[in-house]
């Protein structure tokens, strides 16, 4: 199988640059890091890992796998993304989340919306 | 960033080689195709997006983005991967199980027993 | 707690009558039985528990009982209901796809249609 | 339809007697509203509604209706259980989770804790 790796089309939604006031822009004040970031290589990990199950995959479909075997790793990538969702949920709420309840106002308001938000998200699967 | 695609750990499970009796042998007789075959390059072009958007997650994780732009993505490429998973699903029951259901018998059943087992994985998301 | 147990607005939908045409009238061919009316106690109890479980959480919000220990309840519904759906799914698999498929032709086609559609909607939850 | 809605085994869960102490007792202490309280009446409405819900899928069982349809059902108290987990989730992390934030100490990493972990649970549908 030759992988056309360079063709693919990330898609990685909102790339911010650095001149762009970033998303979120409450919980980037100074001396704030994210709650992922001192996980950041086990994150990166379980990233590439799932990067390889998805090609995996497609090599599957590739050789004219069966069906089943297919969607048993489709299954396997759901469940390994769903951990790695709710890593960064849990930092997040650890840090971001709690440092922005402690200071109040508005900025507590936003960061609490976005949380409650992207929890509806996952809940869909 | 770096990527390390080479180094990525496959873990694609059931990679049946040739000389390997597949299983779902009943939905491999002579003749049968699976069903997603006919829409074989569709598919991959899917993963391969699907690949790109797990890679962009890297992306965004190497450069300390917000974390919920981080889960957003991540629901996007779950939304993405039920799709996969509904269409070869959807390919699979209107090929091989309604062949197999047509032939009946205990390859009949072992093939209904494998599709509803499936679905049971994936209604877990 | 006083249940208005009379106000409850079903919200069943498709009742469908005896002078109305079912939906899935190709499973519904004289002699052609759900696949699930063998275990129609069974899922009788459970779905009684269900709505025994969904009093318990009415009774919970009545009580002002700690939000965390409601989700947990509700949680546990969910489960419950999966495993109906997946029962229930299972059943149909087995006999009225099966049947539909063994008869072919268009109302084949129909049976695996829904089945395929009702199977997406559970997989989103 | 006789329901023997008095056989139900309500499989509550926790129903912290008055005497217990409380799970979630940080989220109680004195003065506390759960978040939910304001908006008991409407999921009272909401909880209501979906008992009858599950008792519509118990009548359609009882009538042999089409697998299908009571499956679109299912598929129906399930979206409407996301949603009430979805309102009770955000009340709690607005008032519960925010305030417990605000104190700070060992109360909120194990209110934090216990959010993370019903996210979790909630994730998986």
């Amino acid at each position: 199988m030759t992988t056309t790796d360079d063709g693919a089309v990330p898609e990685a939604g909102p790339t911010a640059t650095s001149e762009v006031e970033p998303a979120g822009g409450a919980c980037q004040i100074p001396g704030h890091h994210h709650g992922y970031i001192q996980d950041k290589q086990r994150y990166q990990r379980r990233l590439t890992r799932i990067e390889g199950q998805v090609r995996g995959i497609q090599r599957m479909v590739d050789e004219e796998q069966y069906c089943i075997d297919i969607l048993t790793q489709v299954s396997a990538i759901q469940s390994a993304l769903r951990n790695v969702a709710r890593g960064l949920l849990d930092d997040h709420l650890r840090h971001c989340v709690a440092d922005a309840a402690k200071n109040g106002g508005t900025e507590a308001d936003q960061i609490l919306k976005e949380a409650s938000e992207a929890i509806g998200r996952l809940m869909r699967g």
